[in-house]
C-alpha cells in the first residue's frame, strides 16, 4: 500500500477550488505536514527559502503562525530545529451539521481541536433556518465567550447534492430541497464566508484532515442514517463527480423487484437498509420497536422477524459496499452511523456479505472498519472545510 | 455537462506519472489543443512568450512541431496566424494487444493516424512472447517500408493488473500471469521505449485522446469480451486505483448464490455476462451455438432458452453498470465489445436494467453509448501510450 512520503505536500484542491495565495501555499503546508522547519517548508511548498522567510515573517506577526524550540534528532549537536506551526488560537470556525429535524452547531480552533456545540430543533424553510444559524451562532459565541471578530468563517453540511463552488444546494430528498442558494442566504444571516459541502463528504474530509485517513489516498465513507451515502477520496483528492452527484450508494440497486424507493425506482439499497426502512419493516412484521437498537435486542433475544429484517439489510449493505470496492480498490472503507456493538447482527451480515462479494485478493488489501464515530464529527468536518478555504486564500483580496 | 473550455490545458499526469520537461509541456499543449498560435501556447502553457519562441524555434528545427498559416477569423485583417502543430511525420509508434490466443500490433504516426496492423497467433510464455514481438514488428515495419530508426516507442495493452510505472504485469488471469515484467522483457527485445497498460485502460486512453470521449472529464469504458472490465476516467484523469486493481467490474456480485467464478466467489458478473459464460449455459442448454450472434440469431427465431440466457445476461451486465452510475455519476459511458446490431436482444435487456437501477435524474444526463469499436482501437491505444511518452518526455535524460 503506498504511503504518501513524509514531506510531500498533500493536495487539497479538491477540498478547495481557488488557487491558493502564496501566504495560503505555506499556512496549507504547514497545516497539513506540520510542525515544520523553513528548510523543509522550502522543500515541499518550492519556494525559494528567501521567500519562505518573507512569507513567513509575516505570518508570524499577523500570529497565523506560531515558533517553538525543538531538539535536533541523531548524532548532530548543533542549534536546535525552529519549527513552525499553525496558531490554532488564531480564531474560531462554526460548522453547522443540518439533519432532517435538527442542526449541530460546533466551533473550533484553527486546528479543527477545542470544539464546543449544541444542537436545535430545525424547520425546513431556507430563509429561517439561515437566520436560526446567525442566532444560534450568536448565541454559543457568547456561551462560551468568543467575541464575534474571532469568527473566520462558516462551512455547512448539508444532506443531498450541493455545488460547494456556489453554495447551493440542488437537491436535498431529507430537507425538501430544490435549488436552495443555503451559503449565500447563511452567509447574510451571519456576515462570516460560508462554504456549503455534502455532508458525508464533510465527513471524509475531516477523517482525512484529522481522522482515521490521514495516511491513505483512496478510502472511502459509508455514513448509514435517514439515508445511505458515500463519500470517495481518489488519489489523494475528494472525488465529486461532474455535478457533485457521485457517492449515491444508497440508490444501487440490490433487489431488482424490491420496493419503491423515494427516489420513484425499485429495489434501492435505501428501501432495505436505512433506518427508515428497516424500522418499517419491523412495523410490519408487528415488532413492537422504535429504534435500531431495540431490534437488534429483539434479535439478539430469538426473534426470528427481527433477526431476518436485520440479516437481510446487513446483507445488502455488504452488497453495494463490495461494488464499491470492486470498482475503486480502496485501502480503506469506514462504515460510520451504526454502533459496533448496538448493531452488531446486522454489521455481522455486512461483514459477511463483503467477504463473500469481494475479490478474494482484496480480502487481505482492504481494511473495513465499522464504527459509530463522534455525532460532531459532521459539524466539526463543516468547520474544518471553512477553517481551510481561510488558510488557502489567506492574503487574497476577497 | 461542464465542457472544457478550448484553451484549458488538458491535464495527463494519470496517463504519464513523469514530469514533463519544458519541452514535453509544450508538446503536450500542442498535441492535446492544437494547432495553437504561440500566444496561445503561451496562455495554455503559463510559459512566457519568450520561452515560448526560443522552445518552438528548437522542436520546429528537429522537425516536431510544423507551422502553418490560417487566415484571422472575425473583422480583424491584419498578418495571418501562424498555427503551430504536431508533425506527425516525425515518427511511427507500436501498439501491441496481447489476447488470450493472439496479439494484435499497430503503427501510428505520431498523431495517432495511418495506422498499419497486423494480427499472429501466440504463446503465453513472456520470453518467448517478447521475442515474437520484436520479431514481427520487424516484419510489419519492412512490410510498411518503415526504416528501424523512425520506430521511437512501444506500447502494450494487457488484461489483467498491470503497474504502468515499473512495466511489471502482476497478475492477468486470461494470460496466466504472475509478476511478469513484460516491460522489461519487450524493451529488451525491441530496443524500444516501452509503457504497459492495462487493456481497458488503454482504450479509455485512446477514446479520451482520439474518440469519442474528447470532451468529457468524467467517463467509463466497458470492455465485453473474455471478461468485463472498466476504465474510469474521473475528473480529467484515469482512475487506476492504489495498485492497478480498480475498475474489476466482472467481479461485482450479480447473483449472490450463482456460479463460481475463477476468482473463487460466487456469482459475479463474468458467471453470467462474459462471452465464454453465456456460450456454456447456451452448451448446457443443449444449444448448438459457437457464438454469440448464433446465438442471438436462434432467440431472434424464437427459441425460449437462448432467450433467456441473452436477457439474463444482458440485465446482469446493466446491473453492474447502474452500479458504476450511481456511484461516479459520469457524463458518458462506453460500452465495447458487442456489435449493437448483432447483439439487439441480449443489448435491449442490458439498457432496460439500466434504466430500472439509476437514479431516475441520471436518465436525462448520462449518455449510454453500446458500440463494437474497430478491433484496432485497443493497439491504437498502446501506441497512443507510447507517442504521449515520447512527447511529455521530449529532451530528458533518460
Amino acid at each position: 500500500m503506498p504511503k504518501r512520503p513524509a514531506l510531500e505536500l498533500r493536495e487539497d484542491r479538491a477540498v478547495n477550488d481557488v488557487p491558493a495565495t502564496s501566504n495560503g501555499t505555506v499556512l496549507q503546508a504547514v497545516y497539513r505536514n506540520g510542525p515544520l522547519s523553513r528548510a523543509q517548508l522550502a522543500e515541499v511548498t518550492g519556494l525559494s527559502k528567501a521567500s519562505i522567510s518573507n512569507l513567513t515573517r509575516g505570518l508570524l506577526t499577523e500570529s497565523l503562525l506560531t515558533e517553538a524550540s525543538a531538539p535536533r534528532s541523531g548524532r548532530g549537536q548543533g542549534r536546535p530545529h525552529v519549527l513552525l506551526d499553525v496558531n490554532p488560537n488564531h480564531g474560531w470556525f462554526a460548522g453547522v451539521r443540518i439533519d432532517e429535524d435538527s442542526m449541530r452547531l460546533a466551533l473550533t480552533d484553527l486546528k479543527g481541536a477545542g470544539e464546543r456545540s449544541l444542537v436545535v430543533p430545525i424547520q425546513h424553510e431556507p430563509q429561517e433556518l439561515a437566520e436560526l444559524i446567525g442566532q444560534q451562532l450568536g448565541a454559543l459565541a457568547s456561551r462560551e465567550k468568543i467575541p464575534r471578530a474571532r469568527l473566520l468563517g462558516l462551512g455547512i453540511a448539508v444532506s443531498g447534492i450541493v455545488d460547494h463552488r456556489t453554495g447551493i444546494c440542488h437537491h436535498s430528498a431529507n430537507l425538501g430541497w430544490r435549488d436552495v442558494p443555503i451559503g449565500e442566504l447563511v452567509r447574510r444571516a451571519t456576515g462570516l464566508p460560508t462554504r456549503v459541502e455534502n455532508d458525508t463528504n464533510a465527513v471524509a474530509i475531516a477523517q482525512q484532515m484529522f481522522g482515521r485517513a490521514r495516511d491513505v489516498t483512496d478510502f472511502m465513507v459509508v455514513t448509514l442514517g435517514r439515508g445511505i451515502g458515500a463519500a470517495e477520496f481518489l488519489d489523494g483528492r475528494l472525488y465529486r463527480g461532474p455535478d457533485g452527484g457521485a457517492g449515491e450508494l444508497g440508490h444501487c440497486t440490490v433487489e431488482p423487484d424490491g420496493e419503491t424507493c423515494r427516489c420513484g425506482k425499485r429495489g434501492c439499497l435505501d428501501t432495505v437498509a436505512a433506518e427508515w426502512a428497516i424500522l418499517d419493516a419491523a412495523r410490519r412484521a408487528g415488532l413492537a420497536v422504535a429504534t435500531l437498537p431495540e431490534l437488534e435486542r429483539l434479535a439478539a433475544t430469538g426473534s426470528v422477524p427481527a433477526m431476518t429484517i436485520l440479516k437481510r439489510a446487513g446483507g445488502a449493505l455488504g452488497l453495494a459496499i463490495s461494488h464499491l470496492i470492486n470498482i475503486q480498490s480502496p485501502q480503506l472503507v469506514l462504515v460510520s452511523g451504526i454502533d459496533a456493538e448496538l448493531g452488531a447482527i446486522m454489521l455481522s451480515a455486512t461483514r459477511q456479505a463483503v467477504e463473500n462479494s469481494i475479490l478474494p485478493r482484496r480480502l487481505a488489501s482492504t481494511i473495513i472498519e465499522y464504527h459509530n464515530f463522534d455525532e460532531n464529527l459532521w459539524a466539526r468536518g463543516a468547520a474544518s472545510i471553512a477553517a481551510h478555504h481561510f488558510l488557502v486564500n489567506y492574503g487574497a483580496d476577497d
